[in-house]
This record gives structure tokens, sequence and C-alpha cells, in this order.
């Protein structure tokens, strides 16, 4: 039998946990005790913070898995630090390191929302996205606070949601992404089915000189939200709500290929 | 007036090229040759490989610009060479290289098939994706062959596909992903207009010692096509057509959002 494996064979639902903020951060922590109450827990998470990696994979470089103390009030859970992105933790867990295929799959808690335009950048969801191109039901969640002193009220709605997929299921190819407002509990008005909201970033690049007298560029930028619209992410949270978005990853415009195929591709078409 | 750079004003549009692997790569050469006919050229590209980055930005350390050498049949274009991602390189070169916002943002040729699933991990897509977002009509080329030795037929659809673009625009929030078959000009049948087949990885961990006795896991895998539909992507490669796959990044599943709403979400309701 290995070691550092949660039961081959269980009564109890298998809950995978990942996150982008790393093994060590706090909301990784309360998510993990929040699933702790509803099935058998493995935790495999980057080592290190990978935060705004997209759905990077790493296929040019081994990877490395590290066995990890990772104690729960009830006690430790068998977890895994990873030297790579968060859809490796995914990958990797689900190809390797469980012993059965996880019945749901969690990423988080992040610090900081995953909403808007943002997901596309988010580890935290690509761990979920990866396994549900893997065929599994997978929630992603973000706490809306880039500094939260309390993961807790998040923990309780992560359970809620995660009681409920275990429960119903989620329909294939579609991954949940729940963003939680930085409200206590009981100020949380509930759950809203919600849309991304259509947003962009005004950027722009900061340029400095280095002691070698060379420039650098630092990203920075401003949030801007251009949605007026009803139900989208950004208004739920703003009105605390907590944010339930389906997500997908078949990015074909559908509604646009009848179009297309109008257009004359000119030289392009010639030989049929 | 700074090096390094197209004119600011010019009757020409302007093209900025971009790539995942690297700018000393064929597949980028090729490509901004091509453009070179149609307009002024700026190459911004990765100063190494970046394949599989996914949409990766880099947001916790400083992003460097190197002025390249980047010379074409016409003479030598402005070049950058970026310590960073593709999606890097359009966010920098938009936002701070260049003089004026380019009419067309081109990415590629790349190395191998963006089809399928596997534009989710593709940092050719996300330099175009990233260029969409920020409101330019942006289109991703790639070969489909591992180990080309020919770039000029692919070149010359991209040629084909660019000039109509600058023509009639793109629809916003689209990006075209254009995957060209690895056969000689005169043999590919022309343009299809395609979706992504739904396909996925048969995925396993290769695990192996390294000498210090240590455990360490390198991604391997088959790619499966599930797809029997007609017009996808992998169809019309493999019956000799150019796929042009028009993409966007909404991750909404809209089609979900009623059904989702008629969930009963229990507790997380109650104070409705």
């Amino acid at each position: 039998m290995k070691t550092n494996q949660p039961p081959e064979t269980s009564e109890k639902p298998l809950i995978l946990v990942c996150n982008d903020d790393g093994i060590d951060a706090p909301g990784i922590y309360a998510l993990a005790a929040a699933m702790d109450a509803l099935g058998d827990v493995m935790v495999v998470a980057p080592i290190d913070e990978q935060s705004a990696v997209g759905h990077s994979i790493t296929v040019r470089d081994p990877v490395r898995a590290r066995p990890w103390r990772f104690e729960l009030p009830s006690g430790a859970v068998p977890a895994y630090a990873i030297t790579g992105t968060p859809a490796d933790c995914a990958k990797l867990a689900v190809n390797h390191l469980l012993p059965r295929p996880p019945d749901l799959v969690v990423s988080g808690i992040n610090k900081g929302p995953n909403t808007a335009v943002n997901v596309i950048y988010s580890g935290t969801v690509s761990a979920a996205t990866e396994a549900s191109i893997l065929g599994l039901d997978a929630v992603a969640f973000s706490l809306c606070a880039w500094n939260p002193d309390d993961f807790e009220p998040a923990a309780r709605y992560a359970e809620i949601v995660a009681r409920k997929v275990l429960q119903d299921g989620i329909p294939p190819g579609i991954v949940f992404n729940v963003n939680i407002p930085a409200l206590p509990f009981d100020a949380i008005k509930g759950i809203e089915v919600t849309r991304l909201a259509h947003s962009r970033w005004e950027e722009s690049f900061v340029e400095r000189i280095d002691p070698l007298n060379q420039p650098y560029y630092w990203l920075s930028g401003r949030f801007v939200n251009l949605d007026e619209g009803d139900h989208t992410d950004l208004e739920a949270i703003e009105n605390g709500f907590v944010s339930l978005t389906p997500i997908q990853f078949d990015l074909t415009a559908h509604d646009l290929l009848a179009e297309l195929r109008s257009w004359d591709w000119a030289i392009a078409d010639r030989r049929r």
C-alpha cells in the first residue's frame, strides 16, 4: 500500500483540494478543513505561489511532488506540494497520486476575486478547469479581498456548494466559479447564479532603471467594469451575494460560424 | 524620436508579430516576412520558448525588453525580445513599446498544431487573445507539423488571412485561430471555417528516479479526437484544408444559466 494517500476504497466521497496561492496559504487550509466534513480529503497544491499563471502546464521540465504535512483539526490528511502550476497539480493528482478518481475537485480559497475577465488569467480556476477537462466535477472558490483575515465565511459557502455538487453533480464540460464577498457569514445574502461581467484592465507598464542602468518594466493597471447589465458576478458581489458562474472551456464562437462561412475567402477558396 | 520603433504615422497598417516559440524561431521569421508585404511590421516575442504557458502573465516580477536584430529580405524591422510570456509580449508592445495601436496582431507561426482542447494551453493563441482583450484584431497561426522544414505554405496562408482581416476586420471579442496542414501550398485545398473538435489527452506521468534517489515526474500522453461531427478543425486539416476557428474568451456557459437558477441552493438562499 502506498503511504500518503487516501483510502483506496471508502464509503465517503474523495475530494481533491488544489489552489494557486501555494500549499501554505491560509485559504487552502480553510477549504480543506471545510471539505473534511464531507469526505476523504487529499491536498495537492503548488509549493510556491502561482498567481496569474493562467492555464499553464509544465511540459518541458519534470515535476516534483513532495509529501507535505497538512494538519487539520481532525488530524493530518494526505498532501503533496508540487513544483508546478495549478493545472499540473490537478493532472498529476488525478493521473498518478490518487488511488481512485476524486468525486469532486475544489480549488482555492483564492486570496482575491477571480471575476470577469480575470478568470482567463486565474491559476485557481485553471486547476478546476483541468479537472473538468479530465471529466471530473470541479469548483473554484475565491474570496473577494486582497488581504483577508477571515476565510471562515467563504469556507462555509464552499461547504454549501460542495455538498450540493456532491449530491447533484455538474453538467459535463462545466466548472463552477464561485466568488465570495468579504463579509461576515450572516451579512452574505445567499448565492446568485451569474455571468462573467464584461470588463477590462486599463494597463500601463511602469518603466524603471536598474542599478546597471538597464530598463525594466512592471505591469500595473486599473480594473474597469464595463458591464451595466444584470446578473453579473461583479454586481452580485457588490450587492452582498456569493456569485456562482458556470464557465466552460469550448472556446469556439459558435454563433459566428454561419456568418464567417459566408465570407469570401478569395484566393484561399479558389480550389473548391 | 524613439529608436527601434515603426513610424509614428504611416499610410501603411501597423502589424505586431508575436509568438510563443521564441524570437529566434523560424516560424516567426516566416510570419514577419509575410506581413512585411502588407504593412509596417514590429516584432515583440519571448526571448525563450514559452510553449504550453497558456494565458500566463507576469505580475510578480519585472519584464525586460531587449532590442533585437530582426532582418527580413527588405531590411531590418524593429523588434524586441521579452523576458516573459506571449501574453506579456502583446501587453507590453501595445501599452508601451508601440507608437500607435496596431491595426492587426498576428501570433506564430507555431511549430505544431493548436487545435481542439490544446487551444487552452497555447501560448501562441494567448498572445492573440490578449490583443483581442485589448480591443485589437488578432489572429493566431500554427503549422500542423512538429518538425516542419518549410513554413512557406503556412506563411502564404497567413498573408491571405491577414489581408482579409485588414480589409474587413474581426468582430469584437473574437480571435481567429488558424491551423495550416503540413502540405505543399498547391496541395492545400483552401480555408474551412471550423469549430474546435471535442478531444482529450489520455495522459500519464512517467516516474523516474534522479541520481539523488528522489522521484520526478514527466508529463506524457496520447491525444484522442472524440469528435465524430462535421466541420471540426481536426477534420478540416486531415482533409487538407486550412482550419479557421473563431474563438472567444467569454467563458460564461450562458446556456446553463436558466437551469442553474432553478436549482435549490438550500441554506444558501434562505435569506432571500
